[in-house]
């Protein structure tokens, strides 16, 4: 087999037998095929696309290049979840410790925020001394104990993701849905998911711009997780403004705890219930969605869940006293406030442009050594929809920087004022499963 | 500038900017652009295409990236020609003496011999002696005492085109239209041609398969000629089956020297009139085509030009006397009759079988290194049209070899025999100016 033969079948829009993928992804683990071969291959990738099976035989050969997390050791079906990434995007610190309140195993891996969307274990470093650098035998017990982990990617858990992913980002490669599908779809498997619910994103904060992209990712993910047996469901939620109000990381941290408190946001608290009841209803605990639906509905406006999210804190070293005073958490030294210069409604809003805005302002990353400030942040005052008058505060920016009129006109830019009411959106779009 | 952002221009099918080539081309000879970053580029550009101008200015990075030939001593329009590649393709050897007899400087800068192309390089130093490293003043020496000049390509010509031929070929983006188009015009633009005949070969035997294909290479290098001030025209030629009947480097060499005294076969006869004439048109040795066609046949038919050839083999340091017996070109041991197990018509050729066949003898090179055997070869006895009876010989090898059994197998199965007569078939499809 030679490598630049596959390139050509590729290019002519075949289909690489399995043998052939797996040839592709072991030689260019090992150093065997050059980077200049690979990149070839990723741009014809791009190009031509990759059919179902053939996706499913390169998830697979991603798998195989490393060791899977053994987790057998854990007792039930364990669920984990995936964003496709958004702008407050904190759906994951309410499902945690929603679906482990109903016995389910979650065990969560995730990533670090970067460019314009947060990450998940960022969110949870605004908590003082929260760790998530868990060995396995501590995912194992805590899971066990307290059916809740929540833990950073290894390093070594798919070395040949790991490789192919720092080519795609230098060769413009990124944008294609087979190779994001079975990145996406191999970090889960071989972190040991027995079931997997995806949140697929769409709209001008997510990568899908467009509800026939965002449906082919999220079928393409669900294929992929039946071929490789994993009870697989994807949500499709919006992502054309913000999740909630609240951006940056403390303040993602403060909005979760109002949503376990049954205090929050409709958008937000919607699609961690729907993303939390296909979790619970996948791990077992229930027999239909609206079952679980109208129970987790429950759980939150008891209230009590929160001692949940404490636990979770606790378990993972860190300082749970900001559970019940939010204050604690990191608070920026200045508030600016974001006035309209416009009457209307808030016709739309660019909220890649806020997920900008928040990076720049500290609170994510451009590049992956960047410090992060955990106080920055945006409260999105108002959203799609609102009534706004001249004058009024659309936006509050949290921020330790001392010039901030760039980031106010970013903002203001980015909220676009319409004559006419907007009609409303929903938060969910499609479910494929 | 950074070359990811160009990669996912034209990824998105944008059309880059002369600036923009101008950077990649640079940087990519100089080594700041890696080459994984070219090939995904490559990669776009064979899937997405260029558009015109764009094609146009890459051809003019290519020429830059290297030194121009002056030949601006040379007096009077200097025309060169280039084919495409093909099976039996010894225009050239015809070309070069027919269109310097009318007084029309001829620089002929060639190749060798790839796969299943043979090389007019190749085929001349079959010639006891013959030389064709010349140095600059050599051609212009030449050129102006003698108005013909054939030369092997200097390496340094355009280290651009050479360092992304290397890596196209090894990343499965050779057949591209703009690349291909940029890196011929560009090869002969830099080696000083003013006016250039393209003979654009199409069928089993030349790279472009389908009409369709040969004539949006031609229009593509006709186009980037007037954008670049040289007179451009391309002939879009058969290559359904070999031209003329001989193939191998000696018997190439042996027919082109029918042809010159008007005895050659009427396909190779009408190519070479056809490009010659043109050629001739270009460089203002007569005023339209019909009027060069008839003169230069007339020449042909004289018998005399064979005097033309005699001096090029002389001035290049050949040995003449090959001219007056070409018995003295290198000879096979042996000559082995393919006979026909069929009867009925030629219907089809398959000419890129037919050019490895002859490769495999040792005529052409698998790899750059391969040495070559001058006089292997095939005398294609029958063609598309003639009638055969079960028992004919249909094409003769001419071999060194001991055991012929796999190339004979070879080219029995490449000759397709049919129960009907096909219709003749143009020598000529189009011509595009």
């Amino acid at each position: 087999m030679r490598m630049v033969d596959l390139i050509l079948k590729k290019k002519q829009g075949k289909e690489l037998t399995r043998a052939e993928v797996n040839f592709i992804v072991e030689g260019y683990t090992s150093g065997e095929i050059p980077d200049y071969q690979m990149s070839a291959l990723l741009m014809a990738i791009c190009c031509k696309g990759m059919k179902k099976e053939e996706t499913a035989n390169l998830t697979f050969a991603l798998i195989n290049s490393g060791e899977q997390v053994n987790l057998s050791e854990i007792k039930g079906i364990k669920v984990d979840k995936h964003s496709t990434g958004g702008v407050g995007d904190k759906v994951s610190l309410i499902v945690i410790p929603l679906v482990a309140s109903v016995g389910i195993p979650v065990v969560k891996m995730s990533g670090r925020g970067l460019g314009h969307t947060g990450g998940t274990i960022d969110k949870l470093e605004a908590i003082e001394g929260f760790k998530t650098n868990l060995s396995r035998e501590e995912i194992i017990h805590n899971v066990n104990a307290y059916k809740m982990a929540i833990a950073g990617q290894s390093a070594n858990l798919i070395p040949a993701d790991k490789k192919i992913y720092a080519l795609r980002d230098v060769t413009a490669t990124i944008d294609s849905v087979p190779l994001i599908a079975a990145s996406v779809m191999s970090k889960k498997i071989a972190a040991g998911a027995d079931a997997i619910v995806l949140d697929v994103k769409v709209g001008s904060g997510a990568f899908m711009k467009s509800l026939t992209e965002a449906r082919e990712l999220a079928q393409t993910m669900v294929d992929i997780g039946k071929s490789l047996n994993r009870k697989t469901i994807a949500v499709i939620t919006d992502m054309s403004q913000p999740l909630g109000h609240e951006v940056g990381n403390a303040n993602e941290v403060s909005e979760a705890l109002k949503v376990l408190q049954g205090r929050g946001p409709e958008d937000l608290t919607t699609v961690a219930l729907t993303i939390s009841s296909y979790m619970a209803v996948l791990g077992g605990a229930f027999k239909d969605f609206h079952k679980a639906y109208k129970e987790l509905e429950q759980i939150i406006n008891s209230g009590l869940v929160i001692n949940k999210f404490k636990q979770l804190v606790e378990i993972q070293g860190g300082n749970n006293e900001v559970i019940d005073d939010p204050g604690r958490l990191p608070q920026a030294k200045y508030h600016v406030k974001v006035e309209s210069y416009q009457e209307g409604y808030v016709g739309a809003i660019n909220t890649e442009a806020i997920g900008v805005s928040v990076m720049l302002l500290g609170a994510g990353r451009k590049r992956k050594d960047d410090l992060i400030d955990y106080s920055a942040g945006l409260t999105m005052v108002k959203k799609i929809g609102d009534k706004v008058k001249v004058g009024d505060t659309i936006c509050l920016i949290h921020t330790n920087l001392e010039n901030n009129k760039e980031s106010e006109n970013m903002v203001r830019s980015a909220y676009i004022i319409s004559d006419t009411e907007p009609t409303p959106m929903n938060y969910i779009h499609e479910v494929i499963e």
